[in-house]
């Protein structure tokens, strides 16, 4: 294909992809993660214990937190401690990074113990929540491993029964396009961003036309784009774990 | 197929919709809409003048709020308004519905005139949030034409260039089923709705595994079903304003 | 009396008053209660246990929350889950409610069990507080009785001492006038609220000059009017329950 | 009567009654307001201008607001402002001193200029509420007198039309009281707050039945009682004003 | 020297200094604190029993919250509460207060009990923060005398180790002077607030460059001056107390 | 001097520092700071324009805030965003940041812009405010010079009068220490933060007995410390900034 995309890269072409592991001394993971130029710092935090609602019941919990700092963008944007509220667009993804995580987590394996997962953007060039999905898997592997090598958990047990990441896809001037930076974002007529596990199953797909609605083609063109690219990032996932 | 629903319908059947218009005396357009016993207050108000970022833009704006009575659930659930704070869920579908509605609206036709569409769920049994961009795309067709008969809009112009409805579909024992009920819904491997335009293309995909990964043939068989859902649904919202 | 009312009334004579019951399929007491225009949704939640300053007090405990949904009034208000704070009149509102159906309720009888009551209005055209105390006393009778058929309190034991209804009064033109509707209610000198008991002893009463002072024989008059229009919504809330 | 009260008062007898008149050094008006115990700041600011929706009218504004300091009552209270919401006590009492003074001014003759009367209870003993209206009073006449004084109001227009105060009275075993203090409060059986104008109107009328709901019979005494108490306060009133 | 002062102070005079003990009736300890015009009323409230994380530590909890009455200042500001949120003025005050009264606390003589001191600034004229600790100081001996003689504490403990006492100094046209007026504070290059205990140690320093920064001389000019104060206020405190 | 500091350095030694510039691709001026372990990311956004207040006054505004990151710390913290509201001691160093580089503009020379400086601390080891204001100067003389670049201020203007550092001291064991990392700062007996300008002069001094109160010779001695350990600072900041 001869479309030439803003940074040079081809339709199919996934930025430039970074994992720095342990970027905090005191965190049982840490990972700075980087998608060009998107940096999100992961930390999964483990604490033995559960919510009220999990006591006694032998399963573990996992969840998490997404926030911005106020200049990760072009222009800075108001603090929500300061405003005194989460916006809905915060909450919306940390909700998602959250459920893509448990959706390969086996909380009975975990037994009664807490990871809290928080996704903080560093700088935003488009595709934040889905380099924060593609990070926190890699941290939440680190605090696992931790909390086996403490005897918190069994180290026999496999509590993670997939790898999960995540990218996202869009239409721009009617071709799909993958991994889009934030230039390429905002003139997407179609964004969609697919969260897949090692194994090349789909854990959401999140589809919404910005521009004008799109047909069962288009989708099916983000659908290979999208396992493709998150395949990739599974193997590089592996490579940062040294597995 | 053979196989039984808890209400006894088909995989691909609909659960009875009815559209009640009018349902409010002074609102431009308000309609209750009911998919089975799941019952959902849309009402439009209109109002000339935007919001101040598009002052002097000579378009319109559409948004909309979803929310919940306390008892439209099985168990009372707390305010709100009470608590304080909106809660994540809330957000995110009345960022949905409001996005849903806009793909379908030309803002320059709409002119310098504001929309917004209240979705209150008067009782809660599964697809709260499809049964309301259902409902209040009819009450949005109500409303522009309360505002062409008072001659706030040209009369002649084509403000909304589609219909749009929602439908869920999910997978329950490995396979796909059309219009979950609550009581479908808990049980159900994967959870996905679909918005679509009457000519049968997507405005919103967002399909999320609640229990094991999805493969794409299942995809698949989730969007043949939701496609076809939402077409029935426009035929009867078509039929209940009379088009 | 020749005078002439908006919608034809004589001074002394009620809305068309209407309860539906069983509004919604799962709440313990649900009730439709309509005063000409005005339409509030009333549900009475019944739940085992009490408030922690009440366990182990061998009593119960009734409250009560007003809310109106945005749409409910001529022009659209915000809600107040958006603004992240409950308004003045709508804390007064729910603490009246609340009140009025604690002063007929024997709590060592209902024993250690909690009602909330919802009282949410769908339609506003004045005297919402007052349909909504009427309608929420029908909803607290059938939630008694459901929890009375579950063997959730003993069946012979008489929780209830009173029925209780409530109406507007106000000051139009100098004449005392009942039930008053929102046109009405804007011009009125002196607006009232009068809560009763079935036996006619008063709850409350709560009058306000919205424009000039009143003296004691129009107070007089307009408490021989409530006390007539609570006898009244009395017998109809008894004819609805089939008492 | 020879029934004997706690504090050894008959059953029509105010509390010892003191206004200490400008209180602090730079409000337009301020008073220390004592019913027994009870002791109300209450603190007129005078500004000019008016709030936005009252540009251009030629009216003037008056509004309250209401607060007890935590540890005015017998075991300290949180601060609201800690909690970060007004409960709706506070809200509703503000809002009743708020009306009751807005009953007595003529906002065309007050111009565009606003009041704002904060009445801050430093004890409480009982009657906060009617203490502050009562209170309130006398430091709006002495912020008007400010204001003519510095040519801010024609000196001859006359903005307050009458004068006004407020007094609790209730029943206790059966027998109404005048002016209860915090002790005879807690006992009473019907809870009753009246505010008169100085030539002997009613601008609130506000009675709820604690215990059991009270008859006719019984309001009537309590009406009698209170319009009494009401003229002596507009007597005390005028006495500290000097007029 | 023959500096003249805006209300003829010498540089190194305090302001008038008042303290009116058991200025409320039922407060364990409560003072009315004047510094010339600032007037801060200080109440102490001493509860058994501790905040969850001392439970079982042997050890009581002493802590402050610090507010000002909307119209304690020459121009009325909004209140926290109907703001929904503290100012962060309002909370560092707070902390100060707490910590300066906890310095001099020995929490294991104290035993588990709680005292929360309370510092509403009536009037404001300057140093309201200082005159706060200083009143703070003599509502805590009251509270904890009380306590002993309710037998809550033992009487021959030694709960307090020192008194404790703030000033403010500051630099105005180059000159260090003591104990700040409102207009003096207005105008001070350097302020700085200086809490001492009753033997002459320091418990908190803190200087702020209004205007331009200030040299080690100058300091050393604040800290005399400062000490000098700070031991003339605890001589007043003494006196007060009848020690 | 013989003694041995947790982490090898003598009493009077900073901790390693560094400055790296640049840290973000779009911020006006980004430097992430580093003392030892803490770890400030010091972003400064420059915008034209100035709060309302300002509007007209030809002068210029520069604040900022502070925040940390929930896993900064050594166990998990929750976030003022999710909480809904700020904690004083975030307040309390935000405003301490803000008033310290506010003490070194010239605001007639900045004109009417506005530069809002962020300090989000990504990893804490003691001294985080104090390495806050320190990265945050670099940032800001960045921002400046971005600004004189865009011609959006004179290139010949002198805005920053000074340059300003911060660090923190302490009294371990009786012995004055230079920037406490966080294990040293938990033992301290007094807490001091020092804030000077490039040519020595103080800013802002606040020092805190967190054990016993400490005398003047103590004081002097933290004083002596902490101007020698900013003298040190600005030395490194202006090699950072290669002038």
């Amino acid at each position: 294909m001869s479309v030439t995309r803003i940074d040079g890269r081809t339709p199919n072409q996934l930025r430039p992809i970074t994992f720095t592991r342990s970027w905090l001394n005191n965190a049982e993971g840490s990972v700075l993660v980087e998608f060009g130029n998107t940096r999100v710092l992961c930390v999964a935090s483990f604490t033995p214990g559960v919510p009220r609602w999990l006591h006694g019941s032998g399963k573990g919990w996992v969840t998490s937190e997404y926030a911005m700092l106020p200049r990760a963008t072009h222009t800075r944007s108001d603090r929500e401690s300061v405003k005194g509220k989460l916006g809905g667009r915060t909450q919306e993804i940390s909700r998602l990074v959250g459920r893509s995580l448990r959706s390969i987590v086996d909380m009975q394996a975990l037994g009664e113990n807490t990871i809290v997962i928080d996704c903080d953007v560093l700088q935003a060039d488009g595709g934040t929540r889905t380099a924060a999905i593609t990070g926190a898997y890699v941290a939440l592997v680190d605090a696992i491993d931790w909390a086996k090598g403490k005897g918190l958990v069994a180290p026999h047990k496999t509590i993670l029964t997939q790898s999960v990441s995540a990218v996202s896809v869009g239409i721009i001037n009617g071709l799909p396009m993958l991994d889009l930076c934030y230039e390429e974002d905002v003139t997407a007529e179609t964004d969609m961003n697919i969260v897949c596990t090692g194994d090349g199953n789909f854990v959401e797909v999140q589809g919404t036309a910005e521009g004008k609605p799109f047909d069962r083609t288009l989708l099916n063109g983000l659908l290979d784009l999208g396992t493709a690219g998150t395949a990739q990032l599974a193997a590089l996932q592996a490579a940062a774990l040294g597995k």
